[in-house]
C-alpha cells in the first residue's frame, strides 16, 4: 500500500484533507509534518494532534516543522479570518493527550528529517502532500533533492496559473506566505503536481453537507459541522458567487491518490519574487524550451466525481 | 474553400503571417483589415498595400480600420523598436500603386463593416485572424455579436496565460495596446482561440532561414531577409535565450488553418484593466463555473511541425 505524508498548516480545509486521507483505502497515512500558514506552526501541531484524536487515529505521528518563511527572521504569528482564531473556526477540541515529534524552528524542525527518512525508506511508494507554504519541502530539497526525486509523488495545494490569486491579483495564500520556498522547489527540478486555485475554486462543498455531518450524531461529525460552518460563513461573505466553500486541501490529497481526477499541463514554473507580482506562480520563460518539465499543473478537474467521493469518504471518517 | 480575413498592424511578423497565408492552399485570403499597434494604422495600411504587391497579390483588398484604442482620445502614434521605423525593419518597399478601402478612424474605419459583411456572407466558411490589438473586433462585436458567433473561427495572436507578458510581467503587447477591447471581446461570449506568448515563444525561426530566403534571388526573398533580419537583431539583443525570433503572428494563422497544431485549454477569460496587472489575460473567476467556455487558449504547440510548415510555405511565397 502507498504511504502518505501530509504537510499541514492545520486550518479548516487541512482538517477536511486529513479526514479524506484517513478514509482513503488506497493509502496509509504514516505521518503529518507541520508548517506555519493558516496558523503559526505551534498551533498547527496542536490542531493536528487534537484532530487525529478526534478522528480516532492517535497512532499517526505529528512532526513539528518550519515556523517561518525562508526569508523571515521571526516565527510567523499572524492568523487569518478564514480559519478562525485557532485555525479551526474557533471550535475548541479536547486537549491532545500526546506530544509532537521535535520542535518547530526556522530549519524545519524535525519535519525535514522525517520527510527525507521516509523518502529513503519508501521511495516510489511514498506520496507527499503539502497543503501550506512549501517551506519544509524547500528545506528538504536543499538537503537531498535526489531522495525527493525518487518518491512516488509530490502534490501541493497552492498557486494559481490561469486565474487570479486570492491574496493579490497574482498570489495565492500558500505561495504568498513563502514565495522563496515555492520558487526554490519549482526551480529545483523535483517533479511536483500543483493543485491551485485553477481547480480548487471549481470544487465546491455545498452548504447542506454540514447537516449530514451533524446528523451522524458523533463528536467528530458535530465538530466538523461547527468548524466548516465557520469557513462557510467566510465564503458566503467574501466569495458568495462560489455557492459553497472551496475544497482546496482535500482536492490535493484526492488528486495525489487518483491523478485521473485532474487534467494537467506540463510546464516549468517559477515564482515572481518582486513587486506587485510577488507570489505569482507562472511559467519560467528561461526554461520554456527545456523538454523536461518539472511541474504538472492541474488546469481541469472532474468536480462532480471528486465532490461525491469527498462527501462519501468524509462522512465515513466522521461516522 | 475557406475564406480568410487577416487583421494586421503590419509589422515584421505580420508580414510573415501574410506570406504564410498567401501560400496556404486551404484558404483564400479575401481581405486584410488594418489596425494600429506595431505601427500607426495609416502605416499599417501602407505596409499592407506594399507587401501585397511585393508578394504578387495586388487583388486582395486592404481595408482601413481603427486608429486608436477604445479608451484613447487620439490616434496611436508611438512606434516600437521591435519592428523598425516603418514597421518593416526600416526596409523601404516600392510605393504601392493603389489605395486602401476607407479611412482609419476611432470607429474602426471601413474594417468593421467589411468584417461584418463577410461574416454575414460567408458564415461558417469565414476565418478571422487578428494579430494586433482587438479594437476592430471589439467594435464589430458591439455592433453584431451574433454575426461573429456564426463564423468558422476567430483566432487572435495576443495575451499570455501561463507565462509572463512581454510589455509588463502581466501584459502582452497586443492586449496592452487596447486592454478594454480585448476584455470586451473575451466577455462578449463570441468564441475565440487565443494564440499567446505561451505558444508563440515556443515557435522559433532559426537564424539561418534568412540565408535560404536570400538565396531565392527574388525581390521578395531579399526584402524579407532584410526585414526579418532587423527583427532577429532585436531578439538577439533582448531575448537571446530564445535562439531565434518568435513566430507570433504566423502561428496564429497556422493554428487557424490547422487547429491540430495546438493543444488548448477551454476557459472564460477576462483582461485586468487596472493597476500593475493592466493588460493581463486571465481566467475570469466569476465565470469559472459557467460550463460554456468562450475561449480556447493554446497552451501547447507542435513546434517542429509548425516551423517546418512555416519554412516550406514562406519559401514558396517568396519564390
Amino acid at each position: 500500500m502507498k504511504k502518505l505524508i501530509l504537510d499541514l498548516d492545520m486550518g479548516v480545509d487541512d482538517a477536511m484533507a486529513l479526514a479524506y486521507a484517513l478514509a482513503s483505502p488506497e493509502v496509509e497515512l504514516i505521518g503529518i509534518t507541520t508548517v506555519f500558514g493558516n496558523v503559526p506552526c505551534a498551533q498547527s501541531v496542536e490542531n493536528c494532534l487534537a484532530m487525529l484524536e478526534l478522528l480516532g487515529h492517535p497512532e499517526v505521528p505529528v512532526v513539528a516543522g518550519a515556523d517561518r518563511a525562508l526569508a523571515a527572521t521571526a516565527p510567523y504569528t499572524t492568523m487569518v479570518d478564514v480559519h478562525g482564531t485557532n485555525g479551526l473556526g474557533g471550535v475548541a477540541l479536547p486537549e491532545p493527550t500526546r506530544e509532537a515529534v521535535g520542535k518547530s524552528d526556522a530549519e524545519g524542525g524535525a519535519a525535514v528529517d522525517f520527510l527525507l527518512d521516509a523518502a529513503r525508506t519508501w521511495g516510489s511508494d511514498l506520496i507527499y502532500v503539502p497543503t501550506g507554504p512549501l517551506t519544509n519541502l524547500a528545506l528538504a530539497a536543499r538537503r537531498d533533492a535526489e531522495a525527493l526525486r525518487a518518491i512516488g509523488g509530490i502534490v501541493f495545494m497552492g498557486g494559481a496559473l490561469t486565474i487570479p490569486g486570492n491574496v493579490t491579483p497574482g498570489a495565492e495564500a500558500n505561495i504568498a506566505n513563502d514565495p522563496e520556498a515555492a520558487d526554490a522547489v519549482l526551480r529545483s527540478g523535483v517533479p511536483v503536481t500543483m493543485v491551485g486555485l485553477d481547480v480548487t475554486h471549481q470544487t465546491i462543498l455545498p452548504f447542506d453537507e454540514l447537516d449530514c455531518w451533524r446528523a451522524l450524531g458523533t463528536p467528530a461529525g458535530a465538530a466538523f459541522a461547527d468548524i466548516v460552518g465557520y469557513y462557510f460563513n467566510f465564503y458566503l461573505e467574501h466569495q458568495g458567487y462560489l455557492g459553497g466553500c472551496a475544497l482546496h486541501d482535500p482536492l490535493a490529497v484526492a488528486i495525489a491518490l487518483d491523478p485521473t481526477l485532474a487534467g494537467t499541463l506540463d510546464i516549468n514554473l517559477k515564482v515572481d519574487l518582486d513587486g506587485p507580482f510577488r507570489g505569482r506562480t507562472i511559467g519560467d520563460p528561461l526554461r520554456l524550451h527545456d523538454p523536461q518539465k518539472s511541474a504538472k499543473v492541474a488546469v481541469t478537474v472532474d468536480a462532480p466525481r471528486f465532490v461525491e467521493r469527498f462527501c462519501e469518504r468524509v462522512r465515513q471518517a466522521l461516522g
